[in-house]
């Protein structure tokens, strides 16, 4: 099922052409044409779904092949030294465009590209008052 | 199968306690001790395996759905705007335990976390070079 105002149906679609790195029955992986470092891809299922949070059961099973197959011909080919697998869910995360994707990064000793990376200390009982909440969910 | 050196098997495996947010026979979800935000949680497999380029079969298959059931919970417990996913591969990439896991991160609008993403842009025939080359480690 494809939205017919979301361009990464179309590009997933083939409808707007991409520099398509990989393409089979239920994903296309294109390069970013806005990268945020060079040999930036990005994996594409064609089915429509907003994001990770309403991924639909086939896709959920299948993807991560589609994004570790590629992930590593990436590393094989460029000769990186890591790379960031990011995925946004939500503007506040950094999405922008509403259809699940998933961001490869080749990452390089010393790139420009950093994810700062701060980390918290919680006051006494705050983690398990959070996690406490999360678990009342899932129960 | 266990590495014994492995922290994250440990943990995975209950014989280090955590702030544990979900088990079941393959996974674990626990509270990251070190949050990059709060409510910062960390998928697990049971399963030793470095990263997402060595990922098994079975995990690749099913590990999706237990983020993205977290990542649901999480969203509705902490009522946060977006999460973000984040799996690192390699040290250049930020990875510090060689055990497979995946990040998720609640965001809120305007939160002090961020991912910097300037856009870079590719030289005349340049994505099309590097994309040939991740295309022929793929034929």
């Amino acid at each position: 099922m494809k939205d017919d105002n979301c361009i990464f149906c179309k590009l997933a679609a083939g409808q707007i052409p991409s520099n398509t790195l990989y393409e089979d029955e239920d994903f296309r992986v294109i390069m970013d044409i806005a990268p945020a470092v060079k040999g930036h891809a990005i994996v594409l299922p064609k089915q429509h779904m907003n994001d990770l949070l309403s991924i639909e059961e086939d896709t959920a099973k299948k993807i991560l092949f589609v994004v570790s197959k590629i992930a590593s011909a990436i590393k094989d080919a460029l000769g990186c030294d890591g790379i960031n697998i990011l995925q946004n869910n939500g503007e506040a995360a950094g999405q922008s465009v509403f259809h699940l994707h998933f961001h490869l990064l080749p990452r390089y000793e010393n790139d420009h590209f950093t994810i700062p990376w701060k980390t918290l200390s919680y006051a006494e009982g705050e983690a398990e008052a959070i996690a406490e909440k999360i678990r009342a969910v899932l129960r």
